[in-house]
């Protein structure tokens, strides 16, 4: 029997139709004419959703966390002081992250559920080479200031996590001063997970690791491979590319783009809105702090006494319905909704609170 | 328009309709019960592929190449010896891998089209900590002797590079000595390109690097996102899993065991020895050392006077027919015909054998 889901956690969301659909097409080849168009394509419309001109946009052949290891490892070199937000899980990975690839990390560290204090993160150090923070933090459901930081950042490389901002709410890389940016497939964009939406600009690449720890993450090998150097004619075979995965992502941004992005960021804020509303409105009391709450995913406290994981494997069961689980120390006080990029619909948001309101009567 | 290509070149190949099927299956989440049983059930389906009873065998969430990196990133100590088989661009590269790593790598350089001298590999080096090579050299077609390496390694590891040979040939990862093995499931697994499976056993696992300068490849914390610690009640978050390619490989292996790994073989075998006694009947020179050939990955000296790119292009434009370039040095004077997979077929052979030979005509 096949299992299908309504996946309301924090990711991976249901896929975009058009994301499914490229998956059953005929597989390419990694170096076929046929499959760099569909590649530049999709480094084209990465472009779009991330607001930038980068040249260097691509998707980096594994999932978002790998994004993450890409950032770090081509930009910090031994030694470097990085400043590092710390308001959730996220924030705490980078630590760890960047730490082994050699950075000094001074990680300033917040409550959960409240967003970056962009002053605190700026005054931290007074010459960091690096900044990094989380635009929307997974773990909690919140959104931080990145363009505040990017406007306070000197000479610091501002590195940014947007796995799940991205194609959801507003994000603009160029605009907001974020030097190097990745992000995941699965959330807003609305594809399987495996991929990790890159970019990086001129500044940091000048910058970069010669010779990064990681020859599969290295940057200055991966232009080649995706024709950054001389145009589709100057591929250069650095790994095989996951065509399959490509062409999906190609089918999740294009259905994205022809709703256009102001519209899609519209469709999460009244999705959001309609679940957070209504989740108040039954007595629940959300984590994230207010004013600072991502549409796209939405954090709400476990009334006292109350089973949490008793409830979702009701819904699992039941009605077929995926929440999540708190993260951390939060495991069992708090669930994660997501209503991500398809998931991003009234229908959605009345489903599932429909079907939490009746799991608590019970 | 759909492009629809037969994919005999060095791979991806065509995968198995049953990886293709799974991946048009509803997306589950990451953590859902459903997809758990079907990770563990593809771990251990990737033990009989691999030939062992290695608790630690799982599907690394990135390509084959990443797969090398892990390898080389969990186990190589600063200054560590590692010996590497240099007979072609994979074991090339491992030497670049394994130095970034921090190894002081030992390259035991071959010519290309020849299978690794075991005697001098051993010889190479009183006490390496790392022997490593390639099962089956992608870049040249050449199969070596994996079983007398182990045999002879004594004390230092055995890293082998196993891509291209893995449900094609004989593999026998226990048997042989193997102690840590990758791979990808884009060759003779006939599943698209983004998973590297991965084996390590516990001796290994024993002198690992504790805290490897890769958080997204360290397998200490890999152990518990595939359950190995405690069983399936005991996973814990590490990455999201890329749900759909691990659906799709669980696919694809389903069907080679179904079929049966000696069959298989067998059929691997069969679709290599018509295709190389045509060529030869054809006139043509096969590159890879006679008694060494592999039977999923044919080279083909191109002809003297032939425009190697050109009677590619006329195959693929012609016939949907890709096959492959040399790698390296030989990119312009060597073919690479793949027959892996689905793809390893008697009508296969005869489709490629009867366009090159017309291409060759013309």
């Amino acid at each position: 029997m096949i299992t299908e889901r309504f996946l309301f956690g924090p990711g991976p969301s249901n896929p975009y139709p058009e994301a499914t659909a490229a998956l059953g097409l005929p597989l390419l080849g990694h170096l076929d004419p046929a499959f760099l168009e569909i590649m530049d394509e999709t480094c084209e419309m990465l472009r779009t959703v991330w607001g930038t001109d980068n040249a260097r946009t691509l998707p980096i052949s594994a999932t978002g966390s790998a994004g993450m290891e890409a950032a770090f490892v081509n930009t910090v070199h031994p030694g470097d002081v990085a400043v590092v937000a710390v308001n959730g899980l996220f924030g705490k990975r980078m630590c760890d992250v960047a730490s082994r690839a050699g950075a000094e990390v001074v990680a300033v560290e917040h409550d959960w559920g409240q967003p970056v204090d962009v002053e605190r993160v700026l005054a931290a150090h007074p010459a960091p080479a690096i900044i990094a923070a989380v635009h929307a933090e997974t773990s909690t459901g919140v959104r931080s200031d990145i363009a505040a930081l990017g406007a306070g950042k000197g000479d610091a490389l501002l590195i940014t996590d947007a796995v799940t901002s991205i194609a959801g709410i507003e994000l603009r890389a160029d605009d907001w001063g974020i030097d190097v940016g990745y992000a995941g497939t699965q959330k807003c964009l609305g594809v399987a997970p495996g991929l990790a939406p890159f970019t990086i600009n001129d500044r940091a690449f000048a910058r970069r690791v010669e010779r990064p720890q990681s020859w599969y993450l290295d940057l200055g090998l991966l232009g080649g491979y995706v024709g950054e150097a001389s145009g589709s004619g100057g591929r250069t075979y650095h790994h095989t590319a996951p065509v399959a995965m490509v062409a999906s992502l190609h089918g999740g941004l294009t259905r994205v783009l022809e709703e256009g992005l102001p519209a899609v960021w519209a469709r999460h804020e009244e999705a959001g809105r309609l679940l957070q509303d209504g989740l108040e409105e039954i007595g629940l009391e959300l984590f994230a702090a207010k004013g600072s709450r991502l549409p796209e995913l939405t954090t709400v406290k476990v009334p006292e006494g109350v089973d949490s994981a008793a409830v979702r494997r009701q819904l699992l069961e039941r009605h077929n319905i995926e929440i999540g689980a708190g993260a951390g120390a939060y495991a069992s006080t708090v669930w994660r909704i997501g209503l991500m990029g398809h998931n991003a619909r009234p229908d959605a948001a009345m489903l599932v609170l429909a079907a939490l309101k009746e799991a608590l009567r019970r």
